[in-house]
């Protein structure tokens, strides 16, 4: 691939919120961290020529394109970074496996298992790195978090309480959009919301999950459309329970019509001999407990000594949301120099995906136990500094 | 019963934790509520003649007996107030209904669903008031949140996320007791702790519980008992969802287990048009947040204008988990007063009991939904002021 | 004084807010300690007969009284607990102390520094013992506080930052009241709130006052009245800086018109080695940091390990405000039996009341610096247990 | 200057910190605003050849210089940003100016009130618009702060309390270096946070300052330096009072001593009918009191209707520290398109300084009241949108 010194060349495919977050991160991750190879922010790619055009130049491209595949056969393209809508993503990550780019792609991996797994399949054929993107495992209180869990600093992992609150659907006369119908979005706040929630609780703990019991619930079934009422055919909430194979049991709750939650994905992890807390809309903070008779203490997670902040600035200056991407594009980057394959792998979000699966064939069935035998992976392991 | 101007006549079954809470209540009521019925603290009954003789002088009984059975022949005694085991409750409270009694008695209010159905059967043939302990009704919070939940300030309730967090038992190294065993304890964290949280939810919302998904775990299956490893045979944590029949969904999640976590009673209600979160860590306090664009308000709940609140302090002064067992007896003695049952009555014992069996029948068969057709009856209301 | 075992008889003088609240503490005191002598609730006096009648019967008190001189003769009176207005205290405490009596006091402890140091010599030459009611000393919270800075765990005391703030001024449409002009109230927001923040800075240090610079603001000159405006004679709010004997600063901010206080006295230590926070509006918590690389971390203060709380509850059952009067008698019995001084003592009451009196001084000379030298004493030592 | 299509260039001087966070603010201004002229980003300037070249191309320059007076006689340079230490801001920024070049300065203007006047004078006679850096008036929950008290949304302001806390120098044992000399650093923790502390009381009230009491202190006197104990010349805390022109009151606390705090600019303002309150430490946070029966409601500043936030990401997504500078840039960008001075003036920072002075010379007379008069000016208008 590219020459040892000469920058990647990167491409990014998507103009909207995702497009614009994945191309801060390549802008701005060369300034932050210096132990990463140089990129070249070479094209961004989108549907509307005008549109992607403004975008690019706004955004920092050398060049805007209209032809996702053209940029797969240049040669000065290393990186092709997928922020396109979920039922694209097969396609495209596929493709650019084979043509031999290192991928990183946004989450969810794809629309169901069967794109899932052929993308897996490509990601193990591939030369290139392949990287699904759960920004959230580069949250510094988060990696510190899995680092004390990891040190044992809070003993064995007894059970996990998390949810994934938003309310932006509170409103029962909030109109119907494509985000409601299954055949558009696949899935409602289980796949949206829960699917990062499933991955923090993987990721957290180093386990798999090998059993769920689900149940989803749509509070309003019908919304108000162009054409008069329309049903809503995704979850407006969903709960689970999650047996890890390390013995840990997770429990699961995740909304879009909690009012007052703006973005609260919220984790409480309890062990033999400590405890973990933490709220994203507190990204910056914390909250451990150290021993039996410990109390609850609040981390500022800004201090040079925590993962992913030498590059930043000196302590106590919070860190947002943004801020993950870049992180998330210096772990491509490494794991690119390296030769090592980038965390999380297309392989952890196909386990995931399966395990938002088998919590919708558990709600089918009443909320009955559904087993996960060997088929939801080991997480791997997440690079931190 | 008592002459209508003679004070009424108490006498508390039981010594310990409990016994020492409800004496304080009757010590106090007459001085915190001016609009209650006078009473005598006449007779204090306890199994050790010489613990209970201590007890009633130091806790300001006029006698101490250890004959449970004499007492309820007193005319003297209007108010039996058992606060003894749960193995005793059944026999007790159907003795002291029977004798022409009003009854209050600690929850749970019976061992098993056979024992609390003839307990209900007794309070329904009986002259006498019946009262189930559920004293958490009284913190003056949650009464302010069941107070805006029916008037409507949240909107439509959709679900409730609650959790009751203790870590007592976090220890792997904790010595083997009467309460992890089945026999004697009846079940474990679900029915200490779960058994608040779903009277709760019945109050906060006025719905029954139309079906439930549960779970139990056992962390520690082993602990060092007298004789070497003892097995435990209750549950150390336990989930559950439940269907309320106004169409909300409840998650509940209890643990004693949860290091760092002392006496976390926590509830978050969603409704269509507001939300309120509670945590009995900090009782005072209620977060209220009112319209779907509004913002969680912290409200100390210590003004006069606050349920319950009229006889204590003035505005600003925190009141403390004891005040609840004033608050009960006084409701107890408005109702016996005004010739109205008190609420939470044993109906409402018994039906939080079958919420409580149906969870552990859900359990068993791995999760799957029990329902409760007809026979999670409509919570009683609760007097506020 | 009474014999060895039979109960000591006390009488409250005041039926009002601070008569019922001490009353509530005689009531209870005996059931929540088994350590202290017995007492009798002999007297309430107050000064209409029919409402001292009727707070009597409800309060608990064996009889009721309009002559105060009268119960000072009586033998069966062996602790006098003064909490009428502050104009009456310094007659009422040395007739009480020179008829050999127990005096406990509210603060503040006089109107002025004459009366407070006629007190203090009164209480000198007395046989029996003299407590001032400054109630906050025994706040578990704030108690335990004072144990982990006497035991250097926070290092040497730099700085404490207090504040205590209400808003029930803040409307500037509230009418006038006595509690507004300066020859009934002596003081405004400085001495009612002032004074507990001042006696809380010398009990958590241990250190005397040296220096002051103060401030007052009266924000509302005017107020209605009943025969139309009327001029405010006291400050609406109040600031100080202390210098400390230790080597300490401690700043001090008052107020009556910081709305959306109720109740929030609040205190923060800076030490050499670590730091503490307390928020009377969050009384049963404590916010300790240990160690300059330690974070701050959340106490329930409501363990049995800690100060006052081995007569109450088991672990994280909070206690309320009213408490404070529970353990405050608690102490006086203690010192009684023992046969030594309580605390805290009329010395301090006096020790408060030159350092406000210096901050109204400094105040009339633009806030420059007030030395005290050699006039605030050292603070007494505060029981714990 | 420059034609009205052709991109504006800036040159940066410096490259530590600031000089970091500001090239980061310019890389990205015109991706997170649509509504900025573009800009081109020319040269940085630094003394070290090599570092100054490497830190270039990291942070995105076009071409690196060791020579800004070179620099300043570009014609394609239109926007020279300053961000070197304290004692080269006078003699560049007037440079600069006199060379007919856009200016933002960081703060503080200048080491010494003479210097201040001077770059007062030659802002005023200089073609080009001129800035302060006082960040925190972006931070948008404070601008939305701001706006409300504006709007009267909390009555007239009454008090302010505020403090700016710090641990960096708590450890007695930390080495001397060039901040704690007063020859080198000008001030201690009364400039470096003292100087944001009161420049928010200016933006946040739009009153002017016309009266101060101060104190200061340097809790070590001596520390470790090179070849022993070296006396320390600046404060390490300080507090002071002051009079607004608008007849509100603000305390002031700072220190760099303050255990377990980070970076903690605290702010709570009292009107007449609210209040609100911030703490950087949680900078995406408002805690808002609306009405005097109003209780405090936690806000996220991070919705699309808050002030700066048009730009960024959708609802509920935290910014960090780093976004200020972005801010900032851009409301220097506006003001160069529109002909407006931007805000805040190097008079805003000529008039913090002088409250500053005000403090120290104040605390050298033992605290008594300097007044201001006519000094102080009228904080600008600090464009919000």
């Amino acid at each position: 691939m590219s020459g040892s010194r000469a920058p990647l060349g990167v491409a990014v495919l998507g103009t909207a919120f995702m497009g614009r977050a994945h191309s801060a991160a390549w802008r701005n991750v060369g300034a932050v961290f210096d132990d990463v190879p140089a990129v070249a922010m070479r094209v961004l790619c989108g549907a509307d020529p005008a549109r992607t055009e403004r975008a690019a130049r706004s955004l920092g491209w050398q060049e805007a394109s209209t032809d996702w595949r053209a940029v797969l056969e240049r040669d000065d393209i290393d990186v092709v970074d997928i922020c396109t809508p979920g039922h694209l993503h097969a396609e495209m990550a596929i493709a650019a496996l084979e043509a031999g780019k290192h991928v990183l792609i946004e989450k969810p991996l794809a629309l169901d298992l069967e794109q899932a797994e052929r993308m897996v399949a490509a990601a193990e054929r591939a030369s290139g790195a392949s990287m699904v993107g759960f920004n959230y495992r580069r949250v510094p209180a988060l990696a510190l978090a899995r680092e004390l869990i990891a040190a044992g600093r809070i003993g064995r992992v007894r059970s996990i309480r998390a949810a994934y609150l938003q309310d932006w659907l509170a409103d029962p006369a909030a109109p119907m959009t494509w985000r409601l119908r299954a055949e558009t979005a696949g899935s409602g706040a289980l796949g949206d919301l829960g699917s990062h929630v499933v991955d923090q609780i993987r990721a957290l703990t180093g386990s798999a999950v090998v059993g769920v019991r689900g149940a989803l619930r749509t509070f309003e079934p019908e919304r108000r459309g162009s054409d008069g009422p329309e049903r809503v055919t995704v979850d407006d909430a969903a709960w689970a329970l999650l047996d890890l194979d390390g013995g840990a049991t997770a429990s699961l709750e995740v909304s879009r019509v909690a009012v007052g939650r703006k973005n609260a994905l919220q984790l409480e992890v309890h062990g033999t001999d400590g405890a973990l807390a933490f709220d994203l809309e507190r990204l910056n903070e914390l909250t451990v407990t150290q021993g039996r008779d410990g109390w609850p203490a609040r981390l500022l997670v800004t201090e040079a000594e925590h993962p992913h902040l030498s590059g930043w600035w000196p302590p106590g200056h919070a860190l947002g949301w943004d801020s993950t991407f870049v992180m998330q594009a210096a772990e491509l980057l490494r794991a690119i120099e390296r030769g090592t394959p980038p965390s999380p792998s297309f392989a952890d979000g196909l386990a995931v995906q399966r395990v938002l699966d088998a919590i919708e064939r558990s709600a089918a069935v009443d909320g009955a136990r559904i087993g996960l035998p060997g088929h939801d992976e080991t997480p791997t392991e997440t690079s931190q500094r």
